[in-house]
């Protein structure tokens, strides 16, 4: 089946009108126009899933059109930004309609629950990859960066940890565990997007868990300056991810898996209240995990012994090297 | 050669300090944060180059990180906008320092250029392909659009036809001709960024030809429910590419072959003259190749013969089918 770039386009994502008021032309034109409002920030960022690199060949379109926008409102969601707009760079080997219209539904449906306007689009032939850039608002100086956590912060994170690494491994047969809770959260993670409204005017530093809590907590550690100790009994654990983890004495993977989307971030003990009432009015799980120290590095306090967490994060280019 | 993902961006990207003053957070955290200034609007586009597509296997690195930035800064410029911000997505099949060197080169080179500040990026490992997504600034009101153009308008077109189109045809052996500076043309296209500034105080729609000159104008038409007819003797040609049609009988090319990021933009009578006054100021050749009409379609004057243009563009997903 044989459609033009702009057709295809079109067709399955153009169907609905922009959202947003601050829209002034969506898709169709050169460029989009956005109006941004005085006295708010503009929050940007990009992300590209590539398969047999972030997905396994052969993977539900639909729950791809998800998680290839879920990840990029997840970044939002560290900033603290209310996601506004999205492009898409889509490439495909072949125009397959049935592919590209759940594609289309998983990405558009979780779009409008967050009210996001897809602005702009490019479609390509070539080995399956998809690029999603996002655009979000946040009040001028709220935005919560990396660099803000300080000694005696408490460490917290939302939700539970290792679940998409268990996912993971199911699907590659690495776990011979019954847990399609897991399979979910790595096919459909669901960005913590109020969680990091209400945190940008509480945490003082803030990250998505992407690539690992041990990495990506290393991030704010360095950003920041500081270092960090966590307590092992204090790590939310799925049933079944600590099941896993008796089974295979594998303890590190919660650490190390990537695919989460928590919320990894920093709260002084003073704001400590305010968080717990906030998140539990949500209803978001929220546990602090840690304390920051200025001793650098990142450690784990398990047993009575403190254990050396440093560079267990996963690295793109030097992991299987 | 084993880079981390974070190194590498860092490395080669990450090295030169943000030049806009709006840019308060650059590359380094979830997202970059931009302050957009009070009565302007924000521009958006995105765009992908996939290896063996939109450029040929083993191309220069240096001059296709330059070309994927211009192919955005061209989108930028037919809306009108100053380009500000880029975000950067690149897969690679490996981590190979002297590939990036180059193409960080060429990209960064353009970029500093036109004072764009590189906010975003993402390393991946997979097929070569590059998407870049540009953001720019117009003042409100002033962005051009495509759906503008009024009969009796003239259609205007920057620089000269055909020549990218000329110079694939001799990387690909299809054309026998000594034309280097068609090949340059191809592999590294110069944004009309300051023709694009001009015209939006002055033209009534306009669109950059990177699909060929019919497809493209095609667009304009349909946008703005108006036709054109074009004057064949207008149409501004290099020698090379009249030389290569002579040999080839091959007259349509210069109407269909993409990638020469010329602007093709109409203008009201009235206006005229100052149009020819600011491009010949700003040392930019521009012709009138034709005028806006009431009737539907694109036409061709050609030694007092009409053709019928319709449906000449290049199609990425129908063409070769």
């Amino acid at each position: 089946m044989a459609l033009g770039e702009f057709e295809l386009i079109r067709r399955f994502f153009g169907r609905r009108a922009a959202q947003h008021s601050a829209t002034l032309l969506g898709v169709g034109d050169d460029c989009a126009l956005l109006r941004i409002e005085r006295g708010t920030d503009l929050a940007v960022t990009v992300d590209t899933l590539v398969e047999g690199v972030h997905f396994l060949p052969g993977t539900n379109p639909e729950g791809l059109g998800h998680k290839a926008l879920a990840v990029n409102l997840s970044d939002l969601a560290a900033m603290g930004a209310r996601p506004a707009w999205v492009t898409l760079a889509l490439t495909l080997p072949e125009a397959d309609e049935s592919w590209l219209s759940g594609f289309a539904e998983g990405f558009l449906k979780l779009a409008e629950r967050y009210g996001v306007d897809l602005i702009g689009g490019d479609t390509t032939r070539g080995p399956l990859s998809v690029t999603v850039q996002a655009l979000g608002i946040v009040e001028a100086r709220r935005a919560l960066r990396r660099s803000g956590a300080r000694v005696g912060d408490g460490v917290y994170l939302t939700g539970e940890l290792g679940s998409a690494g268990l996912g993971l491994k199911i699907l590659l047969g690495e776990a011979d565990i019954e847990a399609p809770e897991a399979v979910a959260r790595l096919e459909r993670p669901e960005p913590r997007v109020q969680a990091g409204l209400i945190l940008a005017g509480i945490a003082s530093a803030c990250i998505d868990v992407s690539d690992g809590l041990a990495g990506d907590l290393g991030h704010i550690l360095e950003a920041s300056g500081v270092g960090a100790t966590l307590e092992w009994s204090r790590l939310p654990l799925a049933a079944s991810v600590r099941h896993y983890m008796v089974l295979s004495g594998d303890w590190a993977m919660p650490l190390t898996a990537g695919d989460d989307y928590e919320l990894c971030f920093t709260v002084s003990p003073e704001r400590e209240r305010e968080l717990v009432r906030r998140m539990t009015d949500l209803n978001c799980a929220c546990a602090r995990i840690g304390r920051i120290e200025s001793l650098p590095g990142l450690r784990m306090e398990k047993d009575t012994r403190i254990l050396d967490l440093a560079a267990m994060g996963y690295q793109h280019f030097s992991s299987g090297n």
